[in-house]
């Protein structure tokens, strides 16, 4: 069971009572000596204690005592705490370690997160800090840190376990005894030729149950499901659902093995690109931190761009209105409707919009689904606007009598529909020309309806009232 | 590497040619002899030859093709193509099967799958097949169907590894290597007390790397991160995402052990609720399946309920526009900018809305972080407001003079100000009443700050225009 907000935050009070204190009477002994608290700490789970230092750097600006407290726990234990916290405060608390602190706590943390946290760094910290490390370990870093945010290769970790080709069942089940402190998962094995090309994967389950003396190329599955370091993230989460992976290997271009993505990881990168999808559906560009947190400039920049495009764009409806003057002013009773209609459109083509852009992230719907996709909404659309219709014409008789109700309804049916076949549409044609379908957002769509729907309606309304107006 | 889509394709139509023919032919030998066909679907992963399937079944309507191939595969593979296939094609297959056969699926799918599959049958098949059963794999799927959808019951398997108390080291890895082929991960071992009770959790990287003569219960984890089987599904993979875990433990109120959820359910169940989430985020209801495969008339039901309210809702903007019907005669140029208005001031409040309920979801924002997101949003959306009002400023200069500058852009700020305040809180309004935060739609509040900017707008007109009567 996850610790309650109420014991995570008695125990961060606790620590910020003790070293804050104790930073402050400059040096002198905390109110507890630090076996006892570290006895408390050592019960806590490792996220867990990540978000007390949180809430210590965020809401109590105590940087000081989550560096004491990262001191108490053991080396391993505090660069596992060091990777749960947001880049910002990891750059905090290694800004106020020596190099040589610094170092222990990189070393033993996982190389993925370690290479994020290093690309962090200053320049001259990073310089400083890379002199001290051994040459393998400063080339993993280097290496790891220099791929492009947003693919494999910027969430893989280089702690895996690779078995050489030719070794027996036995030699590699010694192998994962070896690497199983370090390695982020034993669970999936990676059995690479002399050049560490990868040529073939086995689970540990399946070396359990292997004879011992078999050499682990006869066992190994050969088709290998992997990505290459420079795949979108997102494929990579996918990758690991569909096929329900521990892990999924990277390679270079030449099939050599860099890294893993874990099931964790990849998890993480999921809901990373879900909240990214859900920001997109309303316009608002992608965050890299969550909301609480992201800088008010950032997020005001994220979300301006497509609020002042759409003021303009919300121009057309002004203009369409502008244009209609005289049908207005014959009748003024149908304004009332206006906001209703456009609206009701502009609900109805969002929801078909977001139906169809999150079946395409999940892989529910594709490119070739279209024509299924629009006779669907044909039928259901129609539906809608139907119902709709029929529940604001008694409205509009009671506001203006037969002719107006008639206008409405029409006017329903047509704006709810138009509106609905333009929303399921417009994800489809973005994703056409190469474009993201999730920028077909709630608040694009309903202002194409919007600027369409006055058209719509007032085109019915003067079409209907002027009928009407010849047949009296 | 997924497959992609026109290998899959191409493998579809040859078995589709071939044994749709073959039953057209009334049981002639197919066109390719079935070793031949099974070597090369031996090659395919399941989960690509459940698309394969599903593709046969949903797009050509051959579901005896679709049961000829889950023939030629082995049987524990076949059980496991078909826990990849939709709900009601399963049904569909299992339907075209006697009970000899659908009982030989049955008995080799994953308890969680089979469970799922069982409360779809009818209730005869049901208890025929019941009938079949040896008594104790009765008891366990009546009770793993017996839980209800989106629970951690309902999402568990009891294939999981269990470790008696007082096991040596090298007993538990026997134990391992026996339930190797069964069990869903065997990677997380769980210790139980002779009565079933859950006193201990280890990995097996632990339990390899521990002295083979050691107890497993001086080397478990005592502190067993767990669930219970009425906890929410979303909770659960939560604490998988949150802890990293590969499994987490499911016990009944008397903390006995009952099954497990993987890691690769939690990713479903994370992948169903985020998509669950995006849909309510525009007013549209639970879907159980996915947009291309609900059907219509349900499609129908989730959409239009909202859709219909906001009908009657969006009638406040309507007689908001009625009682200020005077000013809008008095200067026909304001309602040029009214879609403008409250268009953006809804999109600004949805966006704020669904940071926060994405950030609840998520778990970054709590509710006691209310004022300081009110504080965040005071700031971003004021200036958000500012940014807007200068860029239609000149605009009402150019259609209506100054006073209608003046008018538009104070407008401006007030409904984007207010509508992104109104769209920030209503999530935590919603989750203090223990309502869901997601019922704070895009459509509702664009709807209501539509009715809400209305009177806003006019409002000032109203007051400015005096001001300017009384003026000139």
């Amino acid at each position: 069971m996850a610790l309650d907000d109420k014991t995570l935050d008695a125990l961060k009070n606790d620590l910020l009572t003790r070293y804050v204190s104790a930073a402050q009477q400059d040096g002198a002994a905390p109110a507890e000596t630090p076996d006892r608290a570290a006895e408390r700490l050592g019960e806590i789970r490792s996220p867990d204690i990540g978000e007390i230092l949180e809430a210590l750097i965020e809401d109590d600006g105590a940087l000081e005592a989550a560096v004491a407290t990262l001191a108490l726990l053991e080396n391993d234990r505090a660069a596992n705490v060091l990777g749960y916290l947001p880049g910002d405060h990891q750059l905090a608390i290694v800004g106020a370690l020596d190099d040589a602190q610094a170092l222990k706590l990189l070393e033993e943390m996982g190389s993925d997160e370690r290479a994020d946290l290093f690309n962090l760094l200053g320049d001259d910290r990073r310089e400083a800090l890379l002199r001290r490390m051994a040459r393998k370990e400063r080339e993993d870093l280097k290496r790891l840190a220099s791929y492009e945010e947003g693919c494999a290769g910027a969430i893989m970790t280089s702690d895996y376990v690779a078995i050489a080709s030719g070794m027996t069942v036995s030699q590699a089940l010694m192998r994962v005894r070896q690497t199983a402190p370090d390695a982020e998962t034993v669970y999936q094995l990676y059995v690479l030729a002399a050049d560490g090309e990868l040529i073939g994967t086995m689970s540990l389950r399946q070396l359990m149950v292997a004879p011992p003396g078999a050499v682990v190329d006869d066992i190994m599955i050969r088709d290998v499901i992997q990505a290459t370091v420079d795949e979108l993230q997102e494929e990579v989460a996918r990758s690991v659902a569909r096929y329900d992976l521990i892990a999924l290997p990277v390679t270079d271009g030449d099939n050599r093995m860099v890294g893993i993505v874990t099931h964790d990881d990849a998890m993480d990168v999921a809901e990373f690109e879900a909240t990214e999808d859900i920001h997109k559906g309303m316009s608002i560009g992608q965050l890299e931190e969550g909301v609480s947190r992201v800088p008010l400039w950032t997020l005001y920049r994220k979300r301006v761009l497509w609020l002042v495009l759409l003021v303009f764009a919300n121009l057309f409806s002004g203009a369409g209105i502008a244009y209609f003057e005289d049908t207005i002013a014959a009748q003024v009773a149908l304004v009332f409707f206006l906001p209703l209609l456009i609206g009701s459109g502009g609900n109805a083509g969002a929801q078909a919009a977001t139906l169809m852009v999150r079946g395409m992230a999940t892989g529910d719907v594709g490119v070739k689904d279209w024509g299924k996709m629009l006779g669907r909404e044909l039928l259901v659309a129609g539906s809608l606007g139907l119902t709709m219709a029929l529940a604001v014409a008694p409205i509009g008789i009671m506001r203006g009598g037969n002719a107006v109700a008639l206008i409405v309804a029409a006017s329903m049916i047509t704006i709810v529909l138009f509106g609905s076949l333009l929303g399921m549409c417009l994800p489809f044609v973005l994703e056409r020309f190469k474009l993201d379908p999730a920028t077909a957002s709630a608040p694009l769509v309903t202002t194409v309806i919007d600027a369409t729907g006055v058209v719509i309606y007032f085109s019915i309304a003067t079409t209907v009232l002027a009928g009407a107006g010849a047949g009296g």
